[in-house]
């Protein structure tokens, strides 16, 4: 009896967070990044990005609630994984282009994982001893792959989304990233603020998408998620709406 | 009813943790860190070092069934705060050596966090932009302040127990450390080995104290606590044992 209770109460759960347009993704693959990456610079000290993966691992809910067969490539968090959902662990920025490269038959790929720009240019196999009386130290690091600029080089391409998280002048990196990097949306939100966002279980977030940008105000990140999955399946499944 | 069988269920949990010397730390204070500190670079990333904190915490859960009152100061982890231990939640190495210098009356520090040794020179306010054709980039760190050494500094001086976490030369660096830092016991890993150690729930340690060296077999972190408890207790509440 206990145990009916549970399935009645996670059966609720799973209705509330049903997408308002159930099976608008049917038959598409959704593939989505999330998470932050980790840059090992010895066995004990590593390079990492603010990301706890609860606005990626959202948009997999939401992506499989409508329908997708989604697959998740996860840098590493503490979730679990999204019932239904396919998922792939990685650590590096190396790790997460090569399990995207591996990843075929995308029709949406939503690049949300906090990827280090940089990583050490080379990784010490044995912990760097501190010298005494040495007060600092220069690291040097190199450029990581740009995964989400190879998906949208590929040709058939996938409808590419992208993320942005800036601190100044929001609108115009966003807009700036999203032809620079030919992607197809853009989510941009402002990290300055820190009641929201990184590690919250809310964000406030604008989208852009051709001509069109629509400002989502702080709410629930599976909400936003729902909101956003809904964007890109009238993208993808319909003839584009009006302006 | 249910509620009786979770609370039988923890009971008999807390019981199998129970150390075998209940009662040999009580009236002592015992004051651990835990777990990685995060240097931010800016808003976005961040440099760490590798740990779960679970031997940090499995040490404060041992301590407590010792019967000592116990602060835990802890860098960002996902573990919940063992029963009846005070938490102080930390982010960076200068945090963490804010809240030790604040703590009163210490008898047993245990310096069990895998602290940053070194920072970055400065943090920038807004998020770093890539710049266009900018393959590789140069970050100025300086060192972090040494927290297990301060607290040897002080007068009167508590009973310190440093960790050392070295992929070579095990045996060297740890008695090196435990004499440059004026440490009463060190307890050395070899984080080479990825099986145990870092966010695995078994470890395997060689601990140090006076001309004594103790080899603790793989186990789970809960029992090398607790006999490494044990070993502090009989150095802090009775006369020394013979080596």
């Amino acid at each position: 009896e206990i145990l009916q209770r549970i399935r009645d109460f996670f059966g609720a759960t799973s209705a509330l967070n049903k997408t308002e347009s159930p099976g608008a993704l049917q038959g598409k693959h959704v593939v989505i990044t999330a998470g932050p990456t980790r840059e090992a610079i010895d066995p004990v000290r590593y390079l990492s990005n603010y990301s706890s993966g609860k606005m990626g691992y959202a948009l997999a809910t939401a992506a499989q609630a409508a329908g997708a067969r989604v697959t998740l490539i996860s840098g590493p968090v503490q979730l679990s994984t999204p019932s239904g959902v396919q998922r792939i662990d990685v650590i590096t920025a190396d790790d997460m282009l090569k399990a995207t490269q591996a990843v075929t038959d995308m029709d949406v790929f939503i690049g949300c994982a906090a990827v280090a720009d940089f990583r050490p240019a080379s990784m010490a196999s044995q912990k760097m001893k501190k010298q005494h009386g040495e007060d600092s130290l220069q690291l040097s690091l190199v450029k990581n792959p740009d995964i989400l600029a190879w998906v949208a080089k590929q040709s058939p391409k996938p409808f590419c989304v992208g993320f942005a998280a800036e601190t100044q002048n929001l609108d115009h990196y966003a807009k700036d990233k999203m032809q620079r990097k030919n992607l197809d949306m853009i989510i941009a939100n402002d990290v300055s603020n820190t009641n929201i966002g990184f590690n919250s279980d809310h964000n406030a977030v604008t989208v852009f998408w051709q001509n069109n940008k629509k400002h989502l105000e702080a709410q629930s990140k599976q909400s936003i998620a729902t909101e956003v999955i809904g964007f890109i399946a009238q993208q993808t499944t319909s003839q584009p709406e009006e302006p």
